[in-house]
């Protein structure tokens, strides 16, 4: 029998509330036909998330300017692999409850198209192509390819979905269809195509007026007819209460159900599908509709092995969770998405000298972790990845609080940091927003707008510790923490070197000091571009593409999409548009991502590859004519 | 010339209203007579604290458990060391600022009389006798034996003073004669007579009806006239200020300037001296009243070398902070600090074993610091000490949150922890509460009454989580976390072992760890009694020690004041009240501290001192006749 067959089987032994409630995220046992109570949510952008321990693994703005797709995927089945280990413990409780399922709400592959967005940090960034390479790396890796699915990615939010946050329960987002096909819905198809993805995820807000989590132009008519979509539907977290409460587009949640169903949306995360049993008697759904979705539903619980013993995955162990194989792999992610911008020839740093690290962003472990994450039982922040590394004297110096000007205690912190720094040979200086500053609606308390950020600048108690350090005048380095563009102007003027680390991880501090000190050569580029200001970009709420990202910006960006050095001196030759020879020219071995570009109609990322060359190396790199526009 | 003829002579210069402005911490630079702005106000209770990166040792509530006053000694030379390596660089801008300077207001060596009070983790603990000898040496360690002053120490807060927090700027406490002398004023006379602190503290509150920063009888009375203190007198932050506004005691604030200086308080540490010069009109002070205590503050900075090149301490350098001997030091301590309260054999834990480490204490940095703390750059959790020992296999679950019973993100933490608990050989339980629900008045905002606590039990979430992992069945270690007694009663019963281990400083962890796999034998004993709950004591309110304390508790304490094991099998064999020999009969070398009692009128320490003892050594001890009754 197949999957489906032995879902219809059992759902045919249900009754019509039995399959009601299945079709909500926290779905009962029903004991006589030895199912047991499943709630399908989960989280896991970059390490199994929100339920333990967890290898954390470099927040997904941060694995996208690694530009490697095998490390990617690679983190997939870490991720996985820890997912499944936790599920086999808890599901001996006779039951598994919220994040510790099978079913997992990631990855986000929405575009990352304005920098104030608090949630773009959980994206693959700005370029719809790089994010769908991104996206089908990383369902690979949390899919598998058994006989079984080793977990359930789910795409989302299905679609436009980029801010503003305080908004998104009853927003609007106007766009194109040029900018659809483009730009929204690009990655989308991209992940379908490529990765066959178990499960998409509708948004909040409306695209066009039509609220997407009961959408018929974009749930039947583009998702399932004209992509060919053959997973279930889930809605985001009340996103089908949302319209009618946020979009007044139906009368009352019965309808929203409805709709909903009717769309296709066979998961309901929320509450709304309780309605389901009123709209069933008011004839606005059928008991086939409600039956077709539980069985839809059943058959990706078989699809999971979670009714079988022979499944492939259930003896991973409980062991794997942050394994050394798991660190190993984290660390080196953490390296290769560490976006070097700057280096006047200072770095890398010399063994045996003094280095003040300066800054609020130098012990604190939430820059390592960014939002959705796990808690890793070992962290290294920049503060101890420097005392580790066994490389220099540490001087440590806070500096500045992270957003707040005058501290309670009425300390003095930049006095410090300058006696830090007139004794040191070099200047850490580790500044940054962390997730506290941005991330989602009501989830980062030191947002200035509900989690989404109205400036690109530093928290000012950091640039003036900033500017007061280098007004000395010693060799500085920055390393910048956040999960989106900073204007670094001020560093890219003033420091030395300057480092975008993004949020890197568990080991995040290892990797810079390995980076800092030359154990590795840096080879992260940016996956978003480092505009200097708000004020050069359109209203937030503006979902047109005119004016954003590297495409379509037309100012003077501070650092572009795709810049990230490397401490080598390596040579692109181009033979022709799809193949290179690139040669290692420099005193260094160091990994290097070559990026292809497509110029027609517009400059546009359509290929890159992840190369590792030894010094005096070179590689021939033939481009597949398949991808870009050919 | 003296140092008290150079300040006269240097005040003899001063206008009246120059005087009067050296008399507030915030002390005015007059830059006519080369003298540089500095502020009074610095703390170093467990290491120089509050200006940026410092060695962090145990609280004192912690040092007073390794009832070794040599140890704390030698901290109080490393804080002297590195305060002064601060004041060094701090001094070159031209001015010292708030934590910044010389003058310190450290130890607090009020008795804990009351396990609600926030801020009994600052003291020594219960014990007058204890609290005296604790509080000499550290103030011997912080003052040195050199030609200058190495820093001023500050006995604090005079007197009878510990709270309630809520109450403090109008609190009047109550108390006889007999306990004043035995219980309330001992240690401030014994610090006095045996390590000459430069300068006292007052108290916020008022005792038997007067104000104590603005008591004759007290200040006058008792501390000048009967015991002879020849420092200078410290107001606390406003203390002069609640004479009138919390005790309704003076008119106004210039009454109340009037009235501590006229008491002896030359220095005020907030704003009410500004009154002087209206209270100079008035005729409520003389100016030679003025001028007496000007000498007096600045006899104490020439004590101090602050306007000589050839202070000795003038070139401690910056190293010296957080240097490897400091670091050693504070081990060491940390480890003789650690309480040993019960052991069934199964410690020490053997090594190779699998340990869940599950709590909400066990990656709680705030625990190693307790409040008035400096800022280590490197600092071992009790989770972080159990992985770097390298001696068990970690399985980490964090259990529960620390306080509050429901997670915003709905995870599930407790089955987590059951799962580890099942897959582990050992469970070690890491629970206890921290700085954030115990301290000084609005300074721990999860306190439940400003600073206070009401309960002596854990917090409801961490007793749902022992009582859980308890009833899995597996050999457990509980290590609790705490400046002040906790109800353990459950542990007594239920635990394998229990540790207590207060706020052991920056290397806790690593200490806990030594001690768990017997690296390290035990040897702190408990400075104050652990009760079952305030249902056993007399009013917070209530300053009358009846009831209190070992020495008054007619209850059974769940352990008592001075418990604590070893690993080994010590032997007491008391010779006379005086002589003892000890024998450490048992397979461990150990620290082992010896305490003498007087028995009459009431049991009472007399005595104590720590020796080392190898497996089957003896050692003879002969008590000094002059202490305790004799």
């Amino acid at each position: 029998m197949t999957f489906y067959e032995r879902a219809a089987e059992l759902v045919s032994k249900m009754t019509l509330d039995e399959k009601i409630g299945q079709l909500s995220n926290v779905a009962p046992a029903i004991e006589r036909l030895g199912v047991p109570a499943y709630d399908w949510w989960n989280e896991c952008l970059h390490g199994a998330a929100r339920e333990g321990t967890a290898t954390v693994f470099p927040q997904a703005i941060s694995m996208a300017a690694c530009f490697n797709t095998d490390l990617v995927e690679q983190v997939g089945v870490a991720t996985s692999d820890e997912a499944r280990a936790k599920y086999n413990e808890y599901r001996k409780f006779g039951y598994t409850l919220i994040y510790q399922g099978l079913t997992e709400c990631a990855p986000n592959i929405n575009i990352f198209r304005d920098p104030r967005w608090g949630r773009g940090q959980e994206t693959y960034g700005e370029d719809p192509y790089l994010t769908g390479r991104m996206g089908t790396a990383f369902i690979k890796g949390l899919q598998g390819n058994g006989k079984y699915r080793k977990l359930d990615a789910t795409l989302k939010h299905f679609a436009v979905h980029s801010g503003p946050e305080s908004l998104r329960h009853g927003f609007n987002a106007v766009v194109s269809e040029k900018d659809l096909e483009e730009t929204y819905l690009y990655a989308f198809k991209y992940c379908i195509d490529h990765a066959d993805p178990s499960a998409i995820m509708g948004a909040y807000n409306a695209v066009n007026g039509e609220p997407a989590s009961g959408s018929k132009w974009l749930l039947v008519d583009v998702l399932k007819n004209k992509w060919g979509f053959k997973g279930y539907m889930v809605s985001d977290d009340g996103s089908i209460a949302d319209i009618n409460l946020g979009h007044n587009y139906t009368k009352d949640e019965t309808e929203s159900a409805a709709l909903a169903l009717k769309c296709g949306c066979q998961m309901n995360i929320g509450f709304s599908y309780a309605y389901l049993k009123e709209a069933y008697e008011r004839g606005l759904v059928t008991e086939d509709d409600i039956t077709k979705a539980a069985e839809k539903l059943f058959e990706a619980r078989f699809r999971l092995g979670m009714f079988d013993d022979d499944c492939e995955y259930n003896d991973i162990p409980y062991d794997i969770i942050e394994c050394e194989k798991h660190r190993k792999l984290n660390l080196k992610i953490a390296e290769e998405s560490t976006v070097l911008l700057k280096n006047d020839g200072i770095l890398p740093l010399k063994e045996g000298i003094t280095v003040a690290v300066i800054g609020p962003m130098a012990d604190d472990s939430t820059v390592l972790l960014g939002n959705y994450n796990g808690t890793p039982s070992m962290y290294t922040t920049i503060l101890r990845g420097m005392h580790e590394s066994n490389s220099c004297r540490v001087l440590y110096a806070r500096g500045s609080n992270a957003l707040i000007p005058q501290l309670r205690t009425k300390e003095h912190p930049i006095n410090e940091a300058i006696i830090a720094a007139r004794k040191a040979d070099v200047v850490l200086l580790c500044l940054g927003i962390n997730p506290s500053m941005e991330g989602e609606e009501n989830a980062a308390p030191n947002s200035a707008d509900h989690g989404d950020r109205i400036t690109l600048d530093l928290p000012a108690p950091q640039l003036e510790l900033a500017n007061i350090i280098l007004a000395e005048g010693k060799p500085t380095v920055l390393v910048n923490t956040s999960g989106s563009c900073i204007n670094l102007d001020f560093a890219k003027e003033k420091c030395n070197a300057v480092i975008q680390s993004f949020y890197p991880g568990a080991e995040g501090g290892r990797a810079i000091a390995n980076i800092l000190f030359g154990k590795t050569s840096p080879s992260g580029r940016l996956p978003v571009t480092f505009y200097r200001s708000v004020d050069d970009l359109p209203a937030f709420e503006d979902y047109s593409m005119k004016g954003r990202t590297y495409k379509f910006f037309e100012g003077e960006p501070v650092y572009e999409f795709g810049y990230g050095l490397t401490y080598s001196d390596i040579e692109e030759d181009w033979k022709d548009s799809h193949t290179v020879v690139v040669k290692n020219n420099g005193p260094y071995d160091t990994a290097y991502s070559v990026l292809r570009y497509d110029r027609l109609p517009y400059k546009s990322l359509a290929d890159f590859k992840k190369i590792y060359l030894k010094v005096g190396e070179s590689q021939l790199i033939k481009f597949d004519k398949s991808e870009g526009n050919g």
